[in-house]
């Protein structure tokens, strides 16, 4: 235990040989990620490294959570250095949870620290950063450059003006995206719904009194979107259960959310069905991918939703929606002929076989790996979530045609998980031949290692 | 990286020695497969290994098309010749995939290749295989004598004559035995249900206007199956809700079900409980195993499947069944006194627990095994899902009482898949020894591997 | 193959190192078992091995009801003797079965016998066994001494007067505690409802013709269950739905169960979530720990659950549960402020993932991991569910906060089960810092093994 080892999972010749030659310098496509633009377009250089763990990390508050320490110094009113010192408390009790190894891997990338950060060394550690910080002036674009990363697709609400990704538009090593998230408009069972559905009829400047002209305002937005050079959508869909229904009864069923009347949980189905198919067939009409994040238990904690807010660490995993329901979604776009290129994200990590074996089903001459499984996301983004995702999954859906890692996160200091993804994908590849189970050359392997670590995204998305 | 290597998976001197010592040599029973036997029959000699390879295997084609490669390629119109071109292509790519090292031991086996297969030898490789079929006259029955199998069973619906397995009878060294498949008169919602159970009637010369007419004339059909000497049974089960129903429902059911009446869900469960459980009663009076697979999504993508086909590579899994609806199931036939021996089979792998618990709740002194987990089969047929099953299944019912391996194929070339599970059983065996969690000896090593591999099917089944 | 081995599981240095050095001699804390109180006060010499493997343990009878033993030999008429034989003849076919290591574990620690238990040498183990019995005077109590046992909390209705808990108090070097389990009065739907809550009105002196009443009882036996020490409870949750329903609908589902009418699945479900609701206030106002045990199949052999009695192997794991109706009930007790600590232990497996996640949103500055993940339990209590547990959840919830392992037992026996438990925890820290992942250094090792195996859960529970 002489502190962080640059061997790091690469446990025998051949994986070492893998990661170091083909798979470590590749550039970073991160293609979906909760940045903020502004930040990004400001850049203004960080604070500590409290703020910068600890603004926005809702993985890092649950933890905390989980050993009682008061919310103070979690999202509360406690300076940053503060929460630091917390958190560098619990940081040696994680073991076996993929926050120690991303801050380890964080401290020694962008900070060249070896030793691990514990409650004896914090103060020590604190002061040693923040120096670093002002030395470096590291800011957030240079948490890019240094993480060599070519690409960054933040989402955005389709009412979003876009301004601060027009500024970026040319200025930064790091070229900025976005992705269209049109969730709100998908939850008509929300408060706030018809104000929401007024919002984008202003911004688009289009009548949203009916569902085709809710479309049709959305259509507007994602053409907007698409001028700044993205083809990224961002669907979420917790819970989901496929209902199919006319035109009239969809119709109806807006109706009576723009009214804020309640609705049965068949109308919410049938709507977000409705919605859904929509979506598709724009994203198709338009050359956009369709991302489908499923599975999501949005703000389980409702108390604490309530005082702190929403994405601050109270959403769970949703174990209902079945995957035949997401089948007919794909089934209904296969039969119309407008199925766009399709990537799904169950975010119940022991789903991903079922989810494999569908996406698998809807492929065609079309367009290669037309649907396909996504990226251990969120919860999965972990050693365990990793290899089971490229043990599990691979056997029923080529992992060479993966288009790899996302970061999903809101922090800048997150790249290395791409690094922890590919030295582990180094690793599974490496086992593989060790295994005997393949044994094509290491041309291919080069290829495959390259592909999802890089070019698959970039193809795929058009980068 | 040297070719196809002898050792593969057999990493340690014990889990080598228990390979080639008691395993390696049993002959094979493949009591479920989808082989037709009429080209058992005719046993012509195979035109390239692109027919053998491409013209039935599901599998591949399911690959090839999330590479984007044309249906032209897959099931159109190509020869065989440009198909096997376009999937030697892929086929380096194919990582982590079962379907590498299915190919890799086939060419190993059957034509003596050790090097991989890939575009830059694809031409080569094509004839010296087309070669070497024309030399050693390579034929369906060559196959089976050739991978030592002495017994298959294929699977066929009732109102089957099953002609060509009476022209085999006796005629060939691997025994040719069917399996009793009555799905076909358990989707009462299909299309062409009435057509089905008409032409059921006619081939049985039974009245199948009433409930009670139809199961007498499956039974006429189970019986005339058993005359052919076969056992096996074959019960699909997509998206079941167990719903008991009585005898008047039931009947009310089946003549809506014959005037092409549309069905709800409830009348759907309704008859499928009924007609489980009748089938489950004739399985039990006549000495048949039950085997229910369970969790097929089927004809997920129906647009393919009304241009290409069913069984073309576009069946899902589905996770919507409850282990409980199988449960009742179970009770019920126990409640009458005529529970079957039954292999249950759930096609979602991330199952296999409960159903392996389930299993031993219903066994008692009337046989070993009485109900049983069934191997992991179709998109659970490889290294993970195997490995998964001893360990996870293992500790939950006992392993040594498994009937071990099946194909499940469409493929004279399938079976090696049986030497690649003796190997993981091997190896598995091998590490709970290795680790120090069993040391009972040898001998009943040798036991439990002949067990699993030859006896316990040939007992379970009496073949 | 030479017996039991000593480095069981501990295949590296650092491995046995933390298990020899901070595992192995921590006291054990068995805060969750099935044993019966008088049968510690009565304290009487075990007749044989036969009585004190085969007297109450099912997994041992389900094992054997899977080889198609008669049930003469597992829970009949037959001697303890001639079961022992029945049983040593399938032990060596449980390769793989956590009872292989179990049984060995259980002669090695009490009877110092290293070799393995067969057919061949039943007759001699048994007679060597029973004379070790006699010579050493085992009973129940030396059995937890010998196993250096500190503390274990058996479960008892609220109807039970705990007579032998009181006479146990202070007599023995193994504290005895109780833990209150009030299912019974949450089956609403059972014959035998409306008569043992009678029996609770009586136990308590109260009334309990309503629904109020009937928690009032409930809370009377609480705190004569707290008199005696224990702060454990332990609530039953088979297949169960979240629903809402006020304090008249609630009242009027309560009345038709005393009158024993049918009741609908919804009111059966809206009576759960009243009930466990009302349990979760009270464990919180007296400062107990609520732990819900979610996804048993109760009974699923009806009729051998007739014949034998309940909890005699016909239990089975159900699936149907979802993880956002546990959410509920804890959103709910959040909302009212009223959440006690609790511990989620789902017996489905395959789906911790989903559970450690929903108690991480679940925690916060009130205590110390308020809501956390319970030990693998029941089924998942063998070497691949505790991988699977440390390994999957670990990265979760951090495993350093858990109260660790507890036997669930009905065996004076099986203790060895948290020894089994130490070896995998060490091996698995030992893995992760082997893998470069973790390098805090030893003492943070220390403490957090010794915390798992002893301090967390004296603390959470504040034994």
């Amino acid at each position: 235990m002489q502190g962080f080892q640059e061997d790091l999972y690469l446990d025998t010749p051949l994986s070492k040989h893998l990661y170091a030659t083909y798979a470590k310098d590749m550039p970073i496509i991160d293609y979906h990620c909760h940045l903020v633009a502004q930040e990004i377009f400001e850049n203004e250089e960080f604070e500590d490294l409290g703020q910068m763990w600890l603004a926005h990390d809702h993985y890092k508050w649950r933890a905390m959570r989980t050993f009682g320490i008061d919310e103070m110094y979690i999202t509360g009113e406690a300076s940053f250095e503060e929460k630091f010192y917390r958190f560098a408390e619990i940081l040696p009790l994680l073991i076996g949870n993929p926050l120690y190894i991303w801050c380890a891997l964080e401290l020694k990338r962008y900070f060249g620290i070896s030793e691990p950060l514990g409650a004896d060394n914090a103060k020590e550690m604190y002061s040693r950063t923040k120096q670093m910080i002002r030395e470096n002036h590291m800011t957030p674009q240079w948490c890019m450059e240094t993480s060599n990363v070519e690409l960054v697709c933040t989402t955005e609400d389709p009412t979003d003006d876009l301004l601060y990704h027009k500024k970026l538009l040319g200025k930064t090593k790091t070229k900025v995206l976005t992705a269209f998230r049109p969730d709100n408009a998908m939850f008509c069972e929300r408060t706030g719904f018809a104000a929401y559905i007024q919002k984008l009829g202003s911004v688009s400047s289009l009548p949203v009194s009916t569902f085709r002209g809710l479309i049709d305002a959305l259509e507007n937005r994602l053409l907007y979107f698409k001028e700044l050079g993205t083809t990224v959508s961002d669907d979420g869909i917790p819970d989901f259960t496929y209902v199919a229904a006319d035109a009239k009864e969809v119709e109806d069923i807006y109706q009576k959310a723009l009214g804020n009347q309640d609705l049965s949980k068949h109308e919410i189905d049938a709507y977000r069905t409705a919605f859904l198919l929509a979506m598709g067939r724009l994203y198709h009409r338009h050359g956009f991918v369709m991302q489908l994040h499923v599975g999501t238990y949005l703000d389980a904690n409702t108390t604490r939703v309530a005082a702190i807010g929403q994405s601050t660490g109270f959403d769970c995993t949703d174990d209902a929606t079945k995957v035949k329901s997401i089948g007919f979604l794909l089934d209904t776009l296969t039969s119309e002929g407008v199925l766009p290129k399709t990537i799904l994200y169950p975010l119940d990590g022991t789903n991903i076989e079922n989810y494999a074996v569908l996406a698998a089903g809807f492929c065609d001459g079309d367009a290669k790996a037309k649907v396909q499984l996504g990226a251990p996301w969120w919860f999965n983004d972990q050693v365990y979530g990793l290899e089971r995702q490229f043990a599990a999954a691979g056997n029923l859906y080529p992992l060479s045609l993966s288009v790899g890692m996302l970061t999903d996160s809101r922090s800048f200091l997150s790249y290395p998980r791409h690094e922890l993804y590919r030295r582990l994908l180094c690793r599974f590849l490496a086992q593989v031949v060790e295994r005997g189970e393949y044994f094509s050359g290491e041309s291919y392997l080069k290829r495959i290692i390259e592909d999802v670590c890089y070019r698959n995204v970039k193809e795929y998305f058009g980068f």
